[in-house]
């Protein structure tokens, strides 16, 4: 039962945020930057550093919400998310994306985690600078995205049929408030 | 070292926030929201609960920074800051604040350390919905900020006295892109 009360039908971060819609903008336009661009990496290998940052968090409702989103831009392809949310080291991925999988994973761990080796590794496989800021600032996010549904305990359907009808949603409309609330805006006049 | 490029005469956070102006955007957005109020908890309450989280995460630059904000809302008591950071159960605050300071030190390890007890023990001190809920996102929050900073091993100043001039500038204007960078808007006309 979540520690304070939201709206139950709704799950997880979307309940949070309902409840709170002032600090759910910026999350909504931060999840959007971050997740929803194919400069350097794809939406995809984004998805992916996502879902498997909310894995070591044992966030199930993010891992589960994200690794679907991720299933959408690749394809449909469950596998392979699941390979990468589990042992990416395994996963039939680019040298590239394992070498900033790694520092996602160090920076779960805490920010000091992050080695000059880690850096230089994924440099010398073609990661830029942006690449490095956009994984370090994705994994970063979700230790606040997952701390938060569950240090409130947040409604988590464990219906796992539920997920993927919102997660094409989102691959298809992005992040925002829109996909938070399903809740209506009130037209000015009637409030 | 920073792992990326960034402007070496801007220290920790900001410098990131030069870097990459985009996120910068909503994440202080979400600090002024998160920070800048007095609605249930007073913000000398929410600098103290992001100072202590920071302690926990062992990021030198948050603590300090959002030490010395805190404060310059408590009327120059470095003393009081100091003892809340390293043990707030023995410092001079309110029952209430020790709680919601307790589960904030709970999100800090992870979300589901948060416990009922816990919660439980906040409300019958006094703490409503959202006092709970903004605890729990400010910790959240700081879990990112801290490891965005450390992450990317940015500038962390080490001498102490440049602190609390900047402080002084958050404490009277907030958080925001302005506080961010030193860098000036160009005029439309000039670009």
């Amino acid at each position: 039962m979540p520690h304070i009360n939201v709206d139950k039908d709704l799950p997880g971060i979307r309940s949070l945020m309902a409840f709170s819609p002032e600090t759910a903008a910026p999350m909504g336009d931060l999840a959007n930057l971050l997740l929803r661009s194919n400069e350097g990496l794809s939406m995809a290998d984004r998805e992916l550093i996502a879902t498997h940052v909310s894995y070591l968090n044992d966030c199930f409702y993010c891992q589960q919400s994200h690794g679907e989103i991720a299933v959408c831009y690749l394809n449909g392809d469950t596998e392979l998310v699941n390979q990468v949310k589990k042992d990416y080291t395994q996963a039939p991925i680019s040298d590239k994306l394992k070498a900033l999988l790694a520092i996602a994973a160090s920076v779960q761990k805490g920010g000091k985690f992050v080695t000059t080796e880690q850096v230089e590794a994924a440099k010398t496989l073609g990661a830029t600078d942006k690449d490095i800021h956009d994984t370090v600032l994705i994994a970063a996010a979700f230790c606040m995205f997952n701390r938060y549904v569950d240090g409130l305990a947040s409604n988590t359907p464990t219906d796992l049929s539920t997920y993927p009808l919102r997660a094409k949603q989102i691959a298809e409309k992005g992040y925002g408030n829109h996909v938070f609330s399903n809740k209506q805006p009130v037209p000015a006049n009637e409030e």
